[in-house]
C-alpha cells in the first residue's frame, strides 16, 4: 500500500480536505495521507503546479491527489497517471499535475475516472474532489489498477501548463512572482541559473517593482543581512525570491502573484555596509 | 481498532487539536485520526451538528470526537454514545451530536463520562477536549466499551437541536444562512425538496437579502453562469447555497451566519442572456 | 518505532509542515507524525519553548520535533538530544527544546546533526526543517541512535532560555503576556500560585493593562461571570489567564505577546454582582 500525498486549494478552514480524507480511509482503511497543503491560491492551477512539482523529491514513492478544479462539474476530464518513476496522480486534467508528471519521468499509462464503482453517489456537481478524486486515489493507493478506473488515456492528450519565462532586456532580467509565503517571501519564476546569467556575480542588485526601486543585497540566508535589510536569495526549491530580514517583503513592496519584478546588477556596490548606505533615503 | 473522526472549533492555529491528538495517541497508541475540520464557528453548535451529521456518509465507521463546548466547567453533561450503524460519539451533551445520532440510526446505549480512568488529573475548567473526550474517545476507538466510561444514560435524554425552517410567504421562500466557506459561497438551511416546491422549475430567482435585491440563476454549478454572476445551487451536501462565479458572494451581498435570505422566483426570464441583462444597472 | 510529534512556526497556509512530514515518511515508511501546532508566532522562541513545555505531559513518549529557527543557515548548531524519561528532541539549539528537555528529566546524551547520511542534498539556507532537521528526527523515531547523527555534545553546552518572572510591587502582580489563542485569551507567564501569594483569595482583581484600568473577576471558567464581563483564570497549562466571557479579550483590552499586565486585588467587592456594577461606566 502507498501513502497519498494530498494537495488542493480548499484551505484549512472547512472540512473540504478532511471529508476526503475520510472517503479515503472509507475505501482504504489505513492509508497514510500527508496533507502536504491546501492553502494553494483558490483555483491557482500554476500555482498549484509548481509546488508539486518542487516539493516531489521530498516525498514517500506515492498517490499524488491534486485538486486545484475550477471546471468542476464542466467538461473537463478527471484522470489517473501512473509515471516512470513508480508515483502515480490524480486530479483533473487542467494542467495541474503536468509538471508533476514530467518530472516523474513523464506518464508511462493514463485513464479516465469513468468507472461508476469509483464515483460517490449521488455525484455532486461542485466537489469532485470528494466524489470523483478520492476514491480514486483510495483505490490506487490500495493497489488497484489505474485501467480499472475507466478507459484509457493517451497521455499524450494531457494539457500541459506552460510556465512564464523571464525576460531579458539589456542588463535586467524581469521575471514573475508566482508564491507569496506566510513569512512575506516572494518567489519568482526564475532559477539561480538564469539569474546568474543576467547579473553575474554581483553582491547586489536594483529590483524595480512597478515604478519603485529597492536596493537588495544578493545573500544566501537572511541572517546574511542587516534586520530590514532586503535581499534576493535562492529558495528552498531553487526559485530566485525576494525577502527583508526579520520583514514582510510582499507587505513591504506591495508584491503579489502576477506582480513582475525587474533584476539589475548594481556595479561597485559589493558590501553589505554600502547596500545599507544605499537603503538610506540620504544615500538616494 | 477504529479509526477516530475529530470535529471542534478549535481552529488550526493553537496547540488545541494537536494536544487532543496525542492524548489519543497516549492512550491508544497507533490510533488513526481523520482531522475532520477545527474550523467550526466558535461556540456554533448548530454549525457543528450540521456538519458533522452531513459528512457522515464519507467517514468510515468511526468514533466521532466531536468538541464545540461553550458550557465547559459547568454542569452540562459529558457523554459516549454508541448508534444503531456502528459509529460511536463523543463530546458535551450540548446538541452538538443529536443530527449526526440520528443520521446513525439513533442511540443503542449510551454513557457519562465520569470514571477517573477516564478524566486526566488535574482537570481543568475549560479545556475538556483534552482532559475528557480525547481519553474517552481513545478508549472506544481501541474497543472499550461506553459503560465503563461512567452510568448509562437514557438516550431519551440527550438534548436535540431544533434546526431553523423555511418559512414560506406567497411565492417567497425564507431561509438562514449557516455557513459561509472559504470560497464566499453561503449555504442556507433548506434543501433541493423544500426549494422546488416554492419556486417550481425556475431558472432564475430573485434573493431579498436584508433590504438589496439580487437576481441569480438557478444553475449546476459556478461555471455554468458567467464570471461574477450569482446563482443559487445545491451543495454537495444537500444545501441550497448561494454563489457568485469566480467571485465572493458573502463579502458582495453581505452574507453572514443567521442573515435570512428570501427566494422568489423570476417569471419569463429562463435564459443565461436574460438573467445577465437583468442584472446590468440599465434594465433595473 | 515511536511516533513524532511535530511543532514549529510555519503556520498552516504554505508547504512547509507537510514537505517535512513527506521527508519524514520517505526515511521511516508508516511512522506516525503529530502535528502539535504549526501556529507558533513566527520566529517566535520562547513562544515555541513554553508550548513544547506545557503540552509535553499530554503527548506520547515521542520524538519531538521542534522548527523554530531565525538563526537558520548561521552558526547556530543543529542538536539531538535523549531525555532521562525517554523521549527525544530534534531542533535548532537555541533555547527553543530547552524548557521541555528540563521537563523530561533532563538530557542524557546529546550530538550535533552533522552526518551527511542524515543531511538532505542540496542543503537549502533556510529551509533546515526540510533537510536537516526532519531526517534526524525520522532516524531517531525509527530507532537510530543520536549518535549515527554527528559528534557527541556536552548537554550542559545546550542552550537555556530565561523565562520572564513576575515582579511584585506593593500590592501588585505585574506579568507580560505570551500568548493570544484564537479565542483572544490572553496567557501570562504567571502561575496560580504566584498569583495567590500575590492576590490572596480576592475574588476580583483590577488589571492595569498600560494606562487603562480592568475589572475583573477571578473564576474558575468563562461561564462562571456574565457574557461580556472579564475574568482572571488558570489556563489549561497552569497559566494565569485574561479572558472575556462570549467576548475576545485581546482585542477589547489591546493585548499582545510582550505587553506587561499588572494585577491588583480589589478589596469589598466580593461578588459577582459587585463586580458588573464596577465595570459599568457610572460607578467609574
Amino acid at each position: 500500500m502507498r501513502p497519498i500525498v494530498f494537495l488542493s486549494d480548499f484551505g484549512n478552514d472547512d472540512d473540504f480536505a478532511g471529508v476526503c480524507h475520510g472517503v479515503m480511509l472509507q475505501r482504504t482503511p489505513g492509508v497514510q495521507v500527508i496533507h502536504l497543503t491546501h492553502g494553494i491560491t483558490p483555483q491557482g492551477i500554476l500555482h498549484g503546479a509548481v509546488v508539486l512539482r518542487n516539493t516531489l523529491p521530498y516525498m514517500p514513492v506515492a498517490v499524488h491527489l491534486a485538486v486545484v478544479d475550477p471546471g468542476v462539474g464542466t467538461a473537463r476530464r478527471a484522470i489517473a497517471v501512473d509515471c516512470a518513476d513508480g508515483r502515480s496522480f490524480v486530479g483533473p486534467d487542467n494542467g495541474l499535475m503536468s509538471l508533476a508528471i514530467e518530472a516523474s519521468g513523464g506518464a508511462v499509462r493514463a485513464a479516465l475516472i469513468e468507472s461508476p464503482s469509483f464515483i460517490l453517489r449521488p455525484l455532486s456537481a461542485t466537489f469532485h474532489g470528494r466524489d470523483v478524486f478520492a476514491p480514486a486515489a483510495a483505490h490506487v493507493a490500495a493497489g488497484g489498477a489505474i485501467d480499472e478506473l475507466g478507459p484509457a488515456l493517451d497521455p499524450d492528450t494531457i494539457i500541459r501548463l506552460e510556465l512564464p519565462q523571464p525576460r531579458i532586456d539589456g542588463a535586467s532580467i524581469t521575471s514573475e512572482v508566482w508564491n507569496i509565503d506566510q513569512y512575506g517571501n516572494a518567489a519568482l519564476h526564475l532559477d539561480a541559473t538564469a539569474l546568474e546569467t543576467a547579473i553575474g556575480s554581483a553582491a547586489h542588485v536594483e529590483l524595480t517593482i512597478r515604478t519603485e526601486r529597492v536596493y537588495a543585497a544578493v545573500a544566501r540566508t537572511f541572517g546574511n543581512v542587516r534586520p530590514g535589510e532586503a535581499l534576493l536569495y535562492v529558495d528552498p526549491y531553487g526559485c530566485v525570491s525576494i525577502a527583508v530580514n526579520q520583514g514582510h517583503a510582499a507587505s513591504m513592496f506591495r508584491l503579489d502573484p502576477g506582480r513582475d519584478v525587474s533584476i539589475e546588477p548594481v556595479a561597485g556596490r559589493n558590501t553589505l555596509h554600502d547596500a545599507a548606505v544605499a537603503m538610506s533615503p540620504r544615500s538616494r
